[in-house]
């Protein structure tokens, strides 16, 4: 594998997450520059996602890159039977960096097994979404000014939402304390609780999304509960509207509190909420430009970039 | 509503159509330059027009700026059940500008007020499309030097096709003289027909596609009849080539009538008039981009270009 | 038709060819510029082709181009009804190139002559493809250090496959002899052989894939057998691993041989083969980038890059 490539948070260690969050506080300062050009990266979306790459490619954009790519399945050759490594190793061809979205797990390390230009992971599967967790990062840093000593609850599918897992992954580097609020059947897998277990991560699970849960939270981590995960519709039915928010619940929510959202939201976050001060989900979605400047560099080697902006 | 919105026709006043022809000759003389360099525009596709977002990304890369977006709704978190108000406001972190075009009235109208960038309707269902309007009105006025003390005949589907709607509210600030030449089924519709005698606007009502009616026109504004219009496909049958245009119909038209068509056509203007002098539907596409970089600018509130530029 | 257009290999002169090729060589020296800063240039896929339009793209981009157009039959007004001419006639007045992809056979040719701007084929049906020519020829030239004396042995699908027929016409301007290794039903049609006949080139035909083959080859190039070319299923079941290429059979081959294939490949060239450094199939991919840079210079009429450029 490439060594610049970033295809899971777990490959980065404290020190890589502290200093990619640095680099990204420094590119929302310096969103639009030079420092990309002459470079030119492939957005491969095996599935469709079109928030992600829409703001990988505002990323490469306002850096003064260059995008070329698919944003359909089944417009590629995979539906003449070409194999991936086929397919990487053709785009490898004609790009400096390849950011990558597929429907299956391992997708993305296969890739950057196959391939001697970096790759970043835009999601694979049920699995990773290493810009994701770094937008998360940065948002929950953004707006606590720490990472150490916070209390953050995670509401909705935990069981099959990546983004959750992927963040708490992330954040066992730091002093955090979580409350996994979900129906059983979505509750956090037993792995990650087994997880914060062996690692003295202090967790509290409720079914119960409830004022004492809300007012010691210092983030809020909302999920979609999607019904194509339930089996069986009567339980989806039950449990479909107990872990939404509205603006009431927030009433005596902490002051620093901060909504945090990976988006899209359906009914989960109601509309009312939208104005509070406390809503940072859109602003969240904004970071991820700024968090994934700073991953497409590190994975293209771009280091001198304080020397080249200013 | 962020005030450089451009949702409706009806929101430019005379002054604001002047200016902004004014503009599209400008850079009809100056098509390229880098005033656009550093910005970042979405073109937002909810449904497929590739000849209207091929023009607007024309327009916006001669003039060094970048594009990001779908042209496929299927594409899109839209399908996931988001709202349109979120996913604006997603895109809106991105982007300098919004360039849209929806299946539904009203959806441009919608996204101007939900976000604080600026957003250019590239047509909201059979609503509106005000860029088409801009570059049918530069078209007239470029052919006829003026857009007072003319006759416009507007031929076909009168009752659906929302450009000539468009057209006849634009044109209503002007000298101008209307032929609505089309079926019963599908002639202009009342309130149109209201704002005319409202306005004093003279208008004639014709079934019949006629010499007469033809050699008294400056412009002929042709439409393509739908067969998906009709819910009696024996009405269809009836009236669908009674409004087509041949060669041999202008031989006695005036020298300087100008046929246009909002494009695509499919066999309401024979290919014998392609190379009649007096055809100037492809002109006309053209004019497009030159109006459309005329309201790109304004919306973005770039009103310096004609500094920039040499 | 503009003279500038390229449409087929055969439009091209034996000196044509070879000044492409040098230009090809000059652009893989220097593959990033400005020379085409201020181009907009089209890519118009009327059929999905991934590899070519991310070759194209690549090419454009690399120089400083941009980029606009469709990669998707679905999203064009054709499902409208629009014939090719006026959507051709559309998107020349936007760009300064149109590079094309049809289904149908002679549409580039077409295109060329409704439209004063240059267009370059990039695949007509079964008919031509002068790029993938192009690459293969510089290819061999790199690989080979010359087009002269060479054995070139074609397997596979070779009766359908335009791969094989353009670059058996573009090298009949060489001193080349050919090796036909393809089942009956997929034979070299009589047309082609006809061809050979007639200019002397020295041609041998066989059914057999075998050791006396390989071994006397400078060039092994394979091609897909595609079960849909067969209406007897039995047949292909037969003759389906019958032209597959393993890397035990290159044992013998000459030290100067290379294998080239226009990708995508499904399992007619073994994964064992990859790492064999007579391999060369991914690094002809790449090739088509310099290739089609020099394609698009020649037809935009860009001659003096060597002095743009350092």
């Amino acid at each position: 594998m490439n060594n610049s490539s970033i295809v899971s948070i777990n490959d980065l260690s404290k020190q890589d997450i502290l200093s990619l969050l640095d680099d990204a506080a420094f590119f929302e300062q310096h969103p639009d520059s030079k420092i990309l050009d002459g470079k030119l990266i492939a957005t491969l979306f095996f599935e469709p996602s079109t928030r992600t790459r829409l703001s990988f490619e505002t990323a490469v954009n306002r850096l003064g890159g260059k995008v070329i790519g698919f944003s359909d399945p089944a417009a590629t050759s995979t539906s003449k039977g070409e194999t991936l490594k086929d397919t990487i190793k053709m785009v490898a061809n004609y790009v400096d960096l390849i950011i990558m979205r597929h429907y299956l797990e391992g997708a993305a390390r296969y890739a950057s097994e196959v391939t001697d230009i970096p790759v970043i992971n835009a999601g694979d599967g049920a699995h990773q979404h290493p810009s994701q967790t770094m937008l998360d990062l940065y948002s929950i840093f953004k707006t606590q000014n720490t990472l150490d000593g916070l209390t953050v609850t995670m509401v909705g599918d935990l069981k099959y939402g990546r983004t959750v897992h992927s963040l708490l992954m992330a954040l066992s580097h730091f002093d955090v304390r979580f409350n996994f609020v979900a129906c059983p059947e979505l509750q956090m897998p037993e792995e990650f609780i087994t997880f914060c277990r062996n690692n003295n991560i202090r967790f509290n699970i409720s079914e119960d999304f409830n004022a004492e849960v809300i007012n010691e939270s210092d983030i809020i981590y909302m999920t979609r509960v999607q019904r194509e995960r339930f089996s069986d519709l009567m339980q989806y039915e039950r449990v479909k509207d107990l872990y939404n928010l509205h603006n009431a619940m927030l009433d005596d929510s902490k002051p620093n509190l901060r909504i945090l959202h990976p988006l899209p939201r359906v009914n989960e976050i109601s509309q009312d909420v939208d104005d509070n001060p406390k809503a940072y989900y859109f602003q969240q979605a904004k970071n991820g430009v700024f968090a994934r400047q700073a991953m497409i560099c590190r994975a293209l080697g771009i280091t001198n970039f304080r020397d080249l902006i200013k």
